[in-house]
């Protein structure tokens, strides 16, 4: 960690951070230059967290010089994990996608859907029985109703069903209901939530906060890695900038950032990442171009009459041109789907 | 609400549109132009949302007349909501000033600060007992402890107190040792959270989420009230935006657009609005200057030893300095504090 | 054109707008709904502009039917434009790479950088004179002798080459000595500067404002065909958002959104629309995934010593690979490079 | 300064940059840690920017400790600098408004709303010759013609005027009828400008760009400054972020920042800041309440009729309202008016 001091700073000041340095175990540095202190600390410097050096009134700024995450750090972890949703490996060498409508809306619609992507190729199921809405006058969805109609048609198709979880309480259903959770991008620093998942042994498909830093997200995963499960799946959904044009921006630069930096597998959902249900392929196939490791897809049987996001959804022709479309791209990339 | 089609769409489409519209009661328009075919629909187009003519592949988009919040609305209830926590006003012709440490530690910080505040004027006493905070490694919160500790102290002095809920399983719990809620920015689309404490009685602060727009604030508003209950007291505490000289970027015309729109009380949380003690004292006179009802404050009474926050809380003596530099500004503002 | 009166307008003041509407030729609407009055013009309502309607006090908000810009728009013209910068076509089913130093330093350091990225397969070269620097303590550029250097090399090696204009007393020179502008984001709304270029026959690049919407960037364009130069090329570059992982969030939602929208070219800037070497190669691959016609590639042939962005250059070896990764995604989308 | 080497660097890498170093006369650090080495510069380490150490491959990251601007830093020159124009001061004691409307239109239009602001007690005109607009098909201002009215009105009334210049070669037209210039958002970075305005020993009122942070503005004023002119005016006047309910974000945050920061007055441009008429009052006073110098206010005789920013325009009987409804905060600021 690097200290730098205010203009005003004395060295007796800079002495009383020396000691706190010092007395958690860390090797303190002094450097006083020609207009101002700084200061060093080397060793873990994450537990200088506890120190509060930043409260100091004659501390300027903290330059970390690690990365605040551990655990989903490559530096500590260098090969990629490949993530299992019930045998279905997402990360590594793999592309993998997941498909079906934004909310489960009733049998016949998730049969109808689920059976569509599976003839189109993808590998596993997603669909919403809990849907936070930004308005209270909009469809919520049917709960743990919803949650049991995944499941049957999931086990119909024996394909692994994903589904968002929003609150602690339901963790218990949606554990039993479905293979893997999906914690969506208002819930991204529901702390408490990714705690309780954390808890759980089914995988995760984390989402990226609309307002959240790659590190942001990256420390989101640590709460869920640190409480014992290692199966996450981040998810870049775009993020929220003053462009109009697409509902999000969608934030691709963020795939090679975190390949560099984390060993967990990333997909891209560019339903959401767009808004704009003709804009959907051709970022399905960037995403595949600057590295992801699979796609959340937003797909619906006759998405005139879905109940949310039919704007964004894709109908069972388009999920088809879209699977084959992205075939050459992930030969280029050298993965299989 | 305005139906723009895209350029394609025949009459046959636009048919098609006119008939749901008529369908659940609302007078439809067809309006052909000379490049393109605008529909409308008369009536509360609120309840359009449930046929999802934006689903359909040949509407180019919406443009909604009227507001998609109702209860919240100035036009429905045009007078100033005054909000009252255990007796203490916020809105109308008050300036209420909320302050106290960012987290609740122990016994005698919460007094030490607690007293400070209410020396200098502060009438209502704020403390966290569950912190949301980004690293899994940073102090999380006494939780219970801390509530029992808020409680005690809140008693001692005759000063009620706020404190943040951010899990549906703990609203029982604060709703027992606090006067009111808050939901922090994270939270604030954690709608099952919102209808927990929209069955409640006691006033809620709901602060703005760092993507959030004023309409999504004002939405998520609706579902506290449209579950029951009216005390909200709405928060601007900064946006996220690039720029990075502050911790956020405090939105002050949010104050003068939600006082048009939103009979609601605003307050303005200038600690998190800035992230730098020094700029705390003339945020919050710009608060009381755009016309907000009130401030949230951070206040530790040694910020150096804080736990958390501790860079953007005011000592008791700036504290001191923060209240009597804000009478003119008040009195300018035709206020009383 | 559709126009959403307040609440407190009366028939008066709607029959003073129709009025206005009906004398510049449009055929009015008149729309009394429930809770608003709405009028429409029906007509090309960019000649709207000129009644400032949206300056009456009681109008609360338009909502333009069409699109601001015209001669950019696909609507009027369908089919993709080709540009020829020399000769070397950008656009259709061409796939072109625009590739050289940021900074034009010596002519050792251009004839090497320049021989390198022929032999790599690039088809243009790029060079800056003029550099617009954050800092007036940075390298500015060569000026007039940059010019002449790039212009040097780009006869030896037959290769078009790309320069950016910063200034219209530059204009002559620039048209002098490069085969095609480039106007960069800086200058994305410098109209002066638009409308210089715009009577020059030579091809424009045309990057976006780091804070500019599709929107904006469209109209910019707009300036340069109203003043008779039809041979634009929009480019990608990255916007300004809260993200710091990355020197600009590259926002490749833009290019399905303008090749919707424009009959224009529209190439990616990887370098500066990352900032970090390590993420132009995944993002110049996502760039032709998602439709784009081209890359603006910076290249030094020895990095660690560029007088400017050398961090986010690559090296000749760097930029050979990245040709050879580019062959199979071109492949895939159809291009020839 | 202060150089984070990546995980892989040796001690070669790392006395490779030392050298560098310490042949530009600064003196080197070298720290290596547990984790990562780390370098230091000590001195003036603005002029390590010459070495272009962030290119070096095993360089992860650069942490200046100082501010990359000097002549415009509070460090340097520690009182309050006032600037003069035509004997008006803005800065110290004095709150100084300047208003008038967005564009010169007529020389009736000008008299009748500079009378206006002048009864009012505005102490300096404002009127734009030279207008960028975001479409080409919008007025574009009266040019030479514009400024040779604003001239002529500005001598009837006896009051300094301020216009935008947007062009180097306009900067002699403007010097010679105008008593400042400004530099209007769009152009903040167009550095030629900066230097050309620069030369001059006219006072320029510089406005912050739509995507520019506060760094960004006060390196673009060091510009100026380091050209010989040291009457450099800083004006907030909104950025550009995703809330879309007014038109820029009024970033208020960066009154105290740049007051802590830097010696020169800045004021705040409530008109632009939020792009709505009603908003303009309180904005304006939470400018006085922050600590700014003054205000930029855009005034017409008639709004209803203004061929340019009409709806976010007072009317003298508004810009009146707003005089008197400053005052009391100007007084609580301990400023005059």
């Amino acid at each position: 960690m690097i200290i730098i001091l205010k203009p005003g700073a004395t060295k007796k000041d800079a002495d009383e951070i020396i000691r706190q340095i010092a007395a958690v175990g860390l090797k303190p540095l002094y450097l006083p230059g020609t207009e101002r202190t700084v200061l060093g600390a080397i060793g873990d410097e994450r537990i200088l967290g506890k120190l509060h050096i930043e409260n100091h009134p004659l501390v300027e700024r903290l330059s970390p010089v690690l990365t605040p995450y551990k655990l989903v750090s490559r530096e500590i972890h260098p090969r990629d994990t490949v993530v299992r949703i019930d045998g279905v490996p997402v990360g590594g060498r793999h592309f993998t996608v997941i498909a079906g409508p934004c909310a489960v809306e009733d049998s016949r619609q998730m049969l109808l859907t689920a059976q569509a992507v599976k003839r189109a190729g993808a590998r596993c199921l997603r669909g919403g029985a809990y849907k936070p809405r930004t308005s209270p006058y909009s469809f919520q969805g049917l709960g743990l109703e919803g949650l049991q109609i995944l499941h049957e048609v999931s086990r119909t198709l024996q394909m692994p069903a994903v589904t968002e979880v929003v609150e602690v309480a339901d963790v218990t259903a949606v554990e039993r209901y479905a293979s893997a959770f999906q914690v969506g991008a208002r819930n991204m620093q529901n702390f408490r939530l990714l705690k309780a998942v954390g808890q759980s042994r089914k995988p995760v498909i984390l989402k990226r906060g609309m307002a959240a830093s790659v590190e942001d997200l990256l420390l989101a995963a640590e709460y869920i890695l640190s409480e014992g499960n290692p199966s996450v799946i981040l998810c870049e959904r775009g993020i929220r900038t003053f462009e109009t044009a697409t509902r999000y921006t969608l934030d691709l630069n963020a795939i090679p950032h975190i390949k560099q930096h984390s060993h967990l597998p990333v997909i891209v959902d560019p339903s959401h990442g767009t808004g704009v249900r003709e804009y959907v392929i051709p970022m399905a196939k960037a995403a595949v171009a600057c590295g992801a490791d699979g796609l959340l897809v937003e797909v619906h049987h006759n998405p005139k009459e879905a109940l949310s996001d039919g704007h964004q959804s894709l109908d069972p022709r388009e999920f088809a041109r879209l699977m084959k479309g992205l075939r050459p791209y992930v030969a280029a990339a050298g993965r299989r789907m």
